[in-house]
């Protein structure tokens, strides 16, 4: 089978190599329908997280089971299912209080995140292809309903869920005022998140136009970066945000969340920083009564109702769809996501 | 001044009587620009809930003050306000908790209720009038910015918290299901209420054409009493709603509430149920793992809230108005409300 | 090997029968070390739920795994555990959200429980015998460490965790006040439970002395059933209480438990109410804005944590052991318990 | 009348200045029969905090209502009350979020801290006095009953809401292991907080032996900070612990509290960190899911609960005070609390 295979810095090819096989009972042999090419992908394209050349990239895939382990009590062959990006049991300390981010048995291994993530699973890489072993399936894949077709089906292996944990973090209520910072794919996907909890407003914040544009089809107030903090303060009465949701990964974007939200308010991190530490403004989150909150999102945990959502046509992802590339042009895919050209949002593979 | 005097069942009189004037230094005068009338009402005027004969009738109001008490620390004259038809002190042991419903100051008196309910606060009647007394006008009086115009908020009033308070009371998560029973005036604002807790579907619930139409205009699911049952069990995988809403206040409907819910859901009362006493299915309920949730609304509490998400237009009750009367046609307002012809839903009044 | 048989009313018997084998591959054997009796027996001895003869009772047990089916991921042959007594799945819609009680796979199968109850389990009797079969032994059974021994282990099957989830119902703050109507075993154990929430004061309403005289040194304010109302209004400065907890299940003590709830409180009712219905007083409950909750607790979810309350010290259910009888005298175990004499509280066997 | 001036770094003067008097309707004058000095007032007697000599210091007292302006609606002359540290309007945005610390009205404005905290409500001095004015005294001012003595309800001002605060802000469920890094009087306050919320065992770290052993008398696990680490992992199966409480203000003791959380936990700062910012170990919080929080406690909203505990008998923080001294001596009392002699824990002045 072939997928996308890691060779350095900015160098990804779709190759050949030998199919995958199941390892335990507990695995499952997902056939790819589509995959896509995340954010966080870019940092092993940029070579900014180190990872092993020949690595198999991507987390999120939809697709059909093949074969599963003898062990495997909710899945059929035959059967659609979405791929979670995180690997979980559903059984564990952690996965039983809705935390599989944090499972004990996986160690938390992601798909196509180089062997430090897949640990003790041993090899697991990665979704850009056309086939790929998932270990712990009952919890790792999620059967679909045909109300969800593929393209919509692909955001719930990651970026929906990343999203809405930031949401959820928030703690937004009915009539807030939320503030997110970064229009990329994961910020956009937070807007529609953050709506599911009945803000009275979202305030979008990017500096690149198309990005806003988006957001503002998306029902935000789009604002520039340099306008934020005076334009979130003339409309909340001078208070600042409610809630506030970073979904970008520099020092400089942090800061500007936290010093966008109001006394009591909350701060929601997404996704991955690069840097191991951040020089936190500690003296003005006392006086300010903040809450901060970061992690790695829940993802398992949260699919559920997000297909739900898609299947009542309550969410619906896809306006963020920009590219859709067969499996062959992934590296075309990269180069376009991460040139910014072309009005990309979404890229989406097709195996 | 003029004012909606009841004189029996289904006779009420717009007549003249004196001017209202501060008899404490927490009240307010409020020259009433809009008012509404609502359902409970209806019992009034059916007679169900008695009433002395002279009393003003409407607990829901919009208005300009025209004079404050001198303890009276928020509110000046010229200010647009809405008027909460409970009367709360905003700062006994109940209010400070967030349940004005229940405040120990005012004895949850409600305006245009009749004498009982007014006890120790005077004669508190009622907004379908030109002017009224306002006591504990600080926490009784919401300030409205421009960006409300009065037919929005009249609804701040009464209904629109009210169904708000209900939704609250059903806890609905992002992804649930929700089912309505009665698409009146109060079940078609649940449904607003509902949607700001980012269900995946509303199914709402009656049997008169007009107003399902108009459910399904609000964005929910709208079913046929008759079909209601096997409806949601349908959309559900045969569980049920993970919470419903009773907005009719008949033992019928509030029984096909109750069946309609999934086990380890949620059953939420809005509004005056006739009769002092249910004959509750507790077996079922045991069986089901149920919370029943039933009570006057906690309408101060939530005005604030409910005022940005109307100011940012993320929510807009006015789709519900059908008819806009001068308040010396009250009668006739009253007439059309009862009959349901006409295509009725809201009546205002316009002194 | 052995069990305690039911014949008929007020005729258990303790009786050889063939021993329990697996068969599912999610099964296990459990060698019964401890077992008890709970209060809902009583309703089998008494013959007001009906069961079949030859059916053996019990849904309280301690042992050690002796088999595993193939499935069975998380335990293995020799290790101590409680078996819960309501079989879950841990894996289905319900389950997930933390509510097995409505496990949509063992349809809330009870051990002990009958014909009806097993359902699709087929037979599924009881833990007062020598050993059981446990399906879905991986969410059924909770390994116990040292730091618990069988008296206190047993607790966890049942009693503790219904009488946690009727304080967690209640949604208790810390400087409530609680009302506990009922000091049998699950009251008392409610005292327990409810003191974990921090409230100000548990007052525990019973009319036998030795209970109310159990409920004192478990720390609660004991107070006779015919001054209940009058003591609760005189401690919380007239208002009533902020949680009512109804361990009885008749009528008039639901009733006594909901008048004597504040208004915006919560009334949660443990364990099985005996008729079908219930002449609720909903004119009160609208009045007052009570919260109404009901249903068979949610127990494989809770044990985890009731455990570690127990292994820290912080939770000991012990002193409320009145009785520990071989197995073989079963019989008179169900006879003590039943005419509450010999200050009987909570009655232990011993295979 | 007598109070407690600063007139630069540890020279603290009990003199004679003019009796305070009502400015504004809304205030009362209190004349103080308890105070204490608190951990942040050292921060003021170190000289890291600038203060303005002749200032009086001080926000913990208790006393008698001597006079009322004429807007003060709840309390009367005579009557005995707390004075909460933190002056708070009750009814502006955040006042009714419950978030009081961020008054609108009073600008946060905190007793005996200087004129920059006292802003806009003029001077501000301090409780360690004969008395003091209140600015906005109906909600800065809670009613006292005559079951809390002097001693136990100048807890109430500061100490014990703020670690009850930082208590709530863990969200400690019942059977979490809780870890409080620092055992001086609001570490020490924060371990009966913390247990109000159930935990199976709280693990108070210290290197001071007789802080521990104070720790050890309320029902915690005592640890030297040396052993911190090994041993909360080893009393949690190797998670970390479930909340982690910060109680003291340095950056090694805040790393310390942060790498003792498990996966998902929460860390809850309570009090004044000294430095601005703090190099926030963001990698690792991303790896785990956490939550950060702190904040200026909302004294005001936590004191009625807090008081129907200490009512009740269910809190008593008196085993804490190790000195009560004349206000005349308040000089010695800062000396020794300085120099952590004589087992000094809470020290209290009679005026």
């Amino acid at each position: 089978m072939k997928g996308t295979v890691f060779h350095g810095p900015r160098d990804v090819r779709v190759e050949r190599f030998e199919d995958p096989s199941l390892k335990t009972p507990e695995d499952a042999i997902v056939r790819i329908t589509r995959a896509a090419i995340c954010g966080s992908d870019l940092h092993f394209y940029h070579g900014a997280f180190p990872i092993e050349p020949g690595f198999v990239l991507g987390h999120e895939g939809v697709g059909v089971i093949e074969e599963v382990g003898r062990y495997v009590g909710r899945l059929k062959k035959g059967q659609r299912v979405v791929v979670s990006g995180l690997v979980a049991c559903g059984g564990c300390f952690f996965c039983r209080r809705g935390q599989p981010s944090q499972c004990a048995e996986s160690g938390s291994a992601v798909f196509g995140y180089g062997k430090a993530s897949a640990g003790k699973l041993g090899w697991l890489g990665g979704e850009q292809s056309e086939a790929v072993r998932v270990p712990m399936a009952d919890y790792t894949c999620y059967p679909l309903s045909d109300a969800i077709d593929d393209d919509a089906a692909v955001f719930l292996a990651d970026i929906l869920p990343t999203s809405f944990f930031g949401a959820v973090n928030g703690n937004i209520r009915p009539g807030d005022t939320v503030a997110i910072f970064g229009c990329g794919p994961v910020g956009l996907c937070a807007i529609m998140s953050a709506k599911l909890f009945g803000p009275a407003e979202v305030i979008a914040v990017d500096s690149i136009a198309y990005r806003l544009e988006l957001a503002r089809k998306l029902g935000a107030y789009p604002v520039n970066l340099g306008e934020a903090q005076a334009t979130i303060l003339a409309r909340t009465e001078g208070r600042g945000a409610d809630v506030a949701i970073a979904a970008v990964g520099n020092e400089g974007a942090l800061n500007a969340t936290i010093m966008s939200v109001r006394g009591g308010g909350t701060v929601s991190v997404i996704g991955a920083f690069g840097a191991p530490s951040f020089n936190f403004p500690i003296g003005h989150a006392f006086g300010r009564d903040l809450t901060f909150r970061i992690g790695l999102a829940n993802i398992n945990a949260h699919i559920p109702e997000l297909a739900r959502l898609i299947e009542r046509g309550a969410l619906d992802p896809r306006p963020l769809i920009s590219h859709v590339l067969p499996l062959d042009q992934a590296a075309k895919g990269y180069e376009i996501f991460d040139a910014r050209t072309d009005n990309v949002m979404k890229v989406l593979l097709k195996p």
